[in-house]
């Protein structure tokens, strides 16, 4: 039956479309994984009709289908077992159009997040989500997981820049909804339905999504604080003085800055002391000699009022570059062994209670261990990672009771922006109630009775 | 049958929850409206437990429900018919919560658009969302109309600002997703199912909504441009010089600024010439006397790239008003007898090309008639009104080919921001495909299998 489905689909799509085999098992899993692909098959159209045709094919089978982007998710939401067909988007790469007067590109899902970066600056306009997965990572991806990244205070997380969507339905149906406007109430708002649903609901295959003016200035600073409400304090502050264009808030733990600051990593502290807390801050802005007047302002006053107690301010786009290296050099922790990474979010007032619950039951449990605190403050968004000299299976479940037992208390949530995938499905209780855990899992049915899409994710 | 039901619902929410009779039929049907409510009956629970009591009671025996917010919705999407019952949130008032560091506040669905915005004010943190209605709207009729307002190209519509909700389903299930993250991608966000869906899908009984920091300066100007590319341009270059801090930009061709400007109406320009084109607008940011002299070097560069040919920048918060009292003064309007409103949007690109379409079908039509057109351009959103000496159906009906016709051609929307209701629900499948109609009405049965809540409305 499954060779007659590839015969099908060849005969559809044309040999190409339709990898099998070391095609495909010779495949990487994705970023940061040691294993391969395992599906049986790798279906690549070309157009949201192929999309269609083969949804309807597998629909009519009851085979289950796998959506891949850029394969850079981080919670297993891709994964696809032998008996699944994988749907690829690598040859729907096309940047169909953009308005620049109406300020919005069209895409289809398989667009990275670097070339609608680039496409937009090529007329001087600015797509808002940015984050270090942008090389590979595609649209589709990025909207099936409402990824966020670093500039979310500003300008949202993905769904706040998608305005238009077409999606195939798991019998494939489709589902165009592709609106241009900033506005438009004209009935329910169905594209809401894909945006964050993992692929479980339907395969996102174009796309409108919102651009911005280019910012013309940007200023960077790395700040230190010895105490998390001076912190607190200083992420309003800096809202306020900076009227709207403060772009990323970015906090470390000692513990974190201290493992991308010293070798063998290759960033270097700007300053003379260690501090318990360091922010990046980042603006964003339309003229950058006053842009740069008003940034420095705000962090005197920040120090007069002592929230901050050093700053270096970037003085060049290579010296911004070496202090977002430093937030960004994650792959520090590896050098460790296995690591164990969450994504949690929770109130800015409950922040540093957690923090040092957390921090305290990994040095109760593993004295030798390592746990690191940093994330995207602005948003309530924090990482937290350990290695503890041991990778197995019932660590990372003594792990996960640490970090997301808490969470219900603090009214937190197992995911800020990742997404649950297959890691976090076991846990997704611990921040939605019953009645939502129903509805999700009858929404799903609603949509996808078969369960044929990304089966056994979120839900 | 139905004499029971409010025997029930006042032994269980007391006597003054439950009306009848004239306490009915003899409140007004609503902001701009002459007739009165025809309900039978009218609850006004004081708790999200009271909502789910009352629909389990209505499923129970097939009572269809109607919510009520502050009735200045225009669409008539909150019609009750006789047979129907009304759940009006005029009792659920409470203002729960500010947590002034995660910047949130959450509150019952019966809070005004007013007091949330003097609330968040009192402790400076201000509201995003902003419209005439104001003082009478509130936020679940906001939330259940998606509403947007006259800063959308800063804060979004009222959907960006929503960050937690709490609904109860047409058969009494409640479903709190009462998060108060910026992020939180721990499964579907079923809140998206019920914002904008115009109280068909489910009651919001509370909302944790997102607050902002308060802006410390505001810069107003009134402009006059002469082409409508010059206009689009304008919108651009505000946009680029501002960084961010554009909120604003309003949009009135000749006719409707005469209209607000000349007696009976109390505005005056403030320009010795007439224009075809006038602009409102307003930037909010941090510090006034900075932002001012950027604001004025915006529109000195505006003047000197012909982009506007006059200007007049408001000097005080009362010469503010005024130009916005202009703006808003919809009801100069009314005085040429009935008109009918439209709220369409569509590309920026493509608003000159509609407009004059739609002016000249008009003149065609009635050359004595009237039509006005303004609205949100930074939003591709258009107000489009018409007076044309007759009120009757077929005329309107006329004139909905006018405005709706010509909007497919454009992809532009039937509805920008005030909904569909019962009075767009004839023409909504010029903005949206058979295929999503389809799924809109499947997504309505899944949720309201009895069709309960607010029947007839949006599908
Ligand atoms: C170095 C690095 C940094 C990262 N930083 C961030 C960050 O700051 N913020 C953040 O949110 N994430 C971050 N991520 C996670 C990841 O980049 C995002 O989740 C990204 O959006 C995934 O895109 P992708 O194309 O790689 O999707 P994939 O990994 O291929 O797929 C992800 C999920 O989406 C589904 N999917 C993919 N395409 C479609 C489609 N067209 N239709 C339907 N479903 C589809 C898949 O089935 C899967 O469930 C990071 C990852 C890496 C490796
Ligand atoms: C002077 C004036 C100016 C306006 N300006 C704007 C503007 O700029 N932008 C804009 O978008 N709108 C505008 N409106 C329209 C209107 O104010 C909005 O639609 C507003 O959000 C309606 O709120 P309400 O509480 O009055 O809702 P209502 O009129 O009572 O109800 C509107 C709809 O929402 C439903 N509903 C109400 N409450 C709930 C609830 N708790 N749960 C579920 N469903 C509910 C109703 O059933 C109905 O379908 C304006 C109206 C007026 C009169």
């Amino acid at each position: 039956m499954k060779e007659q489905l590839i015969q099908d689909l060849r005969a559809l799509l044309g040999d190409e479309a339709v990898l099998t085999g070391d095609a495909v098992t010779g495949r990487s899993a994705g970023a940061f994984r040691p294993d391969s692909l395992s599906a049986y098959a790798l279906v690549r159209p070309r157009t949201t009709a192929d999309v269609a045709e083969v949804m309807k094919r597998c629909a009519a089978m009851g085979q289950p289908v796998v959506t891949h982007g850029g394969l850079t998710g981080l919670v297993r939401g891709a994964d696809a077992s032998p008996d699944e067909l994988i749907l690829s988007m690598e040859r729907m790469t096309r940047i169909e159009g953009i308005d620049v007067a109406g300020r919005t590109m069209t895409v289809e899902a398989g667009v990275t997040l670097q070339q609608i970066q680039e496409a937009a600056a090529a007329v001087d306009l600015y797509y808002g989500v940015d984050y270090g997965a942008r090389g590979t990572a595609t649209i589709g991806g990025g909207i099936a997981t409402n990824a966020g990244g670093n500039r979310v205070i500003r300008f949202g997380m993905t769904r706040a820049s998608v305005l238009g969507l077409e999606a195939v339905l798991a019998d494939g149906r489709v589902i165009s909804s592709m609106n241009t406007m900033m506005k438009n109430n004209s009935g329910y708002d169905l594209k809401q339905l894909f945006i964050g649903s993992e692929g479980t609901l339907g395969v996102v295959t174009r796309a409108v999504i919102r651009l911005h003016e280019m910012p013309a200035s940007q200023c960077t600073a790395l700040v230190a604080a010895t105490d998390f409400d001076a912190v607190v304090r200083l992420l309003k502050h800096m809202d306020r003085k900076l009227g709207g264009q403060l772009a990323a808030f970015e906090l470390m733990w000692q513990a974190y800055f201290d493992l991308v600051s010293t070798p063998p990593a290759q960033g270097r502290s700007p300053f003379a002391e260690r501090y318990p807390f360091y922010v990046l801050l980042e603006s964003l802005g339309a003229d950058q000699e006053a842009d740069s007047v008003r940034f420095m302002q705000a962090l005197e006053e920040a120090m007069a009022d002592e929230l901050i107690v050093d700053a270096t301010v970037a003085q060049s786009l290579d010296q911004r570059d070496a202090l977002w290296r430093m937030r960004d050099s994650v792959e520090e922790m590896f050098k460790f062994g296995k690591s164990f990474n969450y994504d949690v979010s929770l109130p800015v007032s409950e922040m540093r209670a957690y923090a040092d619950g957390v921090s305290a039951a990994a040095k109760a449990n593993w004295p030798q261990g390592r746990c690191w605190i940093f994330g995207h403050m602005g948003d309530g968004n924090l990482h937290v990672s350990f290695s503890v000299g041991d990778g197995s299976d019932e660590t990372k479940h003594r792990i996960d009771e640490i970090v997301y037992g808490p969470l219900a208390a603090f009214r937190g949530a197992v995911s800020a922006e990742h997404g649950i995938g297959l890691d976090k499905r076991a846990w997704l209780g611990v921040s939605r109630t019953e009645e939502e855990l129903a509805l999700m899992r009858q929404l799903k049915d609603f949509l996808d009775p078969q369960g044929l899409l990304n089966p056994g994710k979120v839900v």
